[in-house]
Parts: structure tokens; C-alpha cells; sequence
């Protein structure tokens, strides 16, 4: 059986990636998605080891020095990361690991995983980036802007990534990114131990 | 306008890259066969640029000189090449362009033209490998034991490729190839450019 592959997705906001990630957890059981331990306490109606392994800050600390975690931030006063053996023990039975996270997050996986697959999503333009930020509607003019601003200089990161998915159809996105996967296991330095045994 | 992509098939005999290939060209008509010129004599039927550019001697050489083959060959007393312009053209156009060649050919290639993408097809196993050579039935029995041998040289080869494609099932393996094409083409290094004009 092939293993998995750990797909770890970036992109502005506004450009779509929380859409895509949904859609591809609902089209392909053999996805799953990452799940993150943190410090912080569960809100109502929050599953442990659905929403969030959640773990008092020793522990977490403890993982930490561990070597346990693909990536980890503090968020205030809260301590979130992503565990290394949920990510094993999934891509071993032979799913993919879809991951969500921000440049930073991205970039310290990189380090950290080397046969993980980096898939930056972009916005068509970056006139309808900006037409999708304003549309949540929730935001201030300064936020507005704040946010827009922040999303080029995201974009300028996709350089560190090794595929680049535009996002302006979605069915096209989610194509492209299934057609990713299937070509990332058939990579000669993936398969190469499964070659020798056939020769 | 996405530019198109050299793709090199090799791999082989019993394989089924013949197969692949043909099926591949019939399903998408993007995708383009790269014609060979040749110092040979057409035979009855072959048709000029479209199963050879027939040329002569002088112009081959001439040709070779100025590095405009892709890779070339000789066998007995005539020459084999692949023109580097007829590839150029069509990629420029947006259509991949389909090329199946020994491993001696795709090897001169990949010091030639960069941005090619490598496949190698295998058999699903030896025993099938020698199945398919047996079953031609045109052969002697040291000439499939010849032919079977080098089969698994070449295999050991499958390391200087960049994706290995599994022929158990040619629905699958074919869309294995077109997963690769649309993978290859998302890839942060080819639309660099076009993501700067974004930004």
C-alpha cells in the first residue's frame, strides 16, 4: 500500500483555502485533516481529538522539547501546534494529511518534514482578493486595508512553496490539487523502495 | 495562456508505453506527438512532418552542428533526431507535447531542455514483463531472454526519471500521466512569472 502524503496548504486570506480544504475533506474519505493540540480551553459543543487534542501547557511544553510538533506557535496566552505522530500514523495507513496553516506555520514544517507537499492558493486578481475581503462585510475600512495589504505581502511567500493553485473556479482548484496528490506518489524518490522489490 | 510541457516517456519493452501513448494522444487533443527528423528514405505511405521530417545527410549535420536536435542518434547508416524548434513551437502554443524514447535519448535530453518532465512506465511485475514479451510470440527463445534481460536493466534506470508510472491498469496509469501534466503545471517555478504580474 502507498503512504500518504502531508499536503500543507497557505494562502491569503480571502483567496479561498478554507472552501477548498472543506470541499476536499468532503469528496475523499482517504483525506483527513490535521488536528492540532492546544493550551487553550474547549468551547462548547468542542470534540477532543476532533476540534483539538487538548492538553494542559506542561505537557505541551513537554511535546514541545519532544520534538512532537510539525510546527508550534503562542497565541496570546495559548500554545497550539501540530502533533508529528497523527501526521505518521495517517500517511502510514495510507491517507493523506491535509494541513491548514499560515506561511509562518508552513515554513517551520518545512524544516521539520521534508516530504511534505506545499501548496500555496491564490486569489484570481488581486482586484477580486480585495472584492472578497470587503465582502464579509464585518470589517472596518482600516481593517480592510490592513488585511489587503498583508495578503501581498503573503502572495510574495509563494515562492518557498512548491505548487501554486488559482482559485478562480473552484472545481478547477480542487482538480488541480487532487491531480497534485496523485502525482506527488507517483515521484521515482516515493516509490523507488516499491521499484526494487519488483526488480 | 499556460505554456505547454515536454513530457518523455520511456521504459521497457512489454512496459506499454506504446499503448499509453497512443491512448493519451487520442483522449486530448492538446496533446501532441514530437515528430522526428530522419536521413532515412520515407516508406510507402509515411507521410512528410507527420511521422518524419525526412531530410538529408548534409542538413542533419548541419542541424547537429548548430544544437538543434534535442537529442540524436544513429542506427546502422542512418540518423534520428528530435527537433528542439517543433517541441519549442508547440509548448509555446499551450500544448504538451508527447515524446517516447529509449533512455539513451531521454538521458541527452535532460542536459538539453530543463524544464522536461521525466516518466518511466513500468510493468506491474517481472513476471508479467515477461508474460507481455512471451505473448507477442514473434520471438525466439533466446531473443525474449535477450529482450527480458535488458527490460530489467532499463528498470534499474527509473532513478534518473522524476515520476514512474505503474502499468497494471492503463486507465489508471493514463490518468496517472494526465495527473502529472496538470501537477507539472502548478508548480510555483513554472507560473512564477505570471503570479509576478499578479502581485
Amino acid at each position: 500500500m502507498k503512504k500518504g502524503l502531508l499536503l500543507v496548504i497557505s494562502g491569503p486570506s480571502g483567496a479561498g483555502k478554507g472552501t477548498i480544504c472543506k470541499r476536499l475533506l468532503e469528496t475523499d474519505e482517504h483525506i483527513k485533516v490535521s488536528v492540532s493540540a492546544t493550551t487553550r480551553l474547549p468551547r462548547i459543543g468542542e470534540v477532543e481529538a476532533e476540534n483539538y487534542f487538548f492538553i494542559d501547557k506542561n505537557k505541551f511544553l513537554e511535546m514541545k522539547d519532544n520534538n512532537e510538533f510539525l510546527e508550534h506557535a503562542k497565541v496570546y496566552d495559548n500554545y497550539y501546534g501540530t502533533p508529528r505522530q497523527f501526521v505518521i500514523d495517517n500517511i502510514n495507513r495510507g491517507d493523506d494529511v491535509l494541513l491548514e496553516i499560515d506561511i509562518d506555520g508552513a515554513l517551520q514544517i518545512k524544516d521539520r518534514f521534508e516530504d511534505a507537499v506545499f501548496v500555496f492558493i491564490l486569489p484570481p486578481s488581486l482586484k477580486e482578493l480585495k472584492n472578497r475581503i470587503v465582502s464579509r462585510g464585518t470589517e472596518s475600512k482600516h481593517d480592510i486595508d490592513k488585511r489587503f495589504s498583508l495578503a501581498q505581502g503573503e502572495i510574495r511567500q509563494v515562492i518557498k512553496y512548491d505548487y501554486a493553485v488559482l482559485n478562480d473556479d473552484l472545481v478547477k482548484a480542487i482538480d488541480d490539487i487532487k491531480a497534485i496528490i496523485t502525482a506527488e506518489k507517483c515521484k521515482v524518490m516515493r516509490v523507488y523502495e516499491d521499484i526494487k522489490k519488483l526488480i
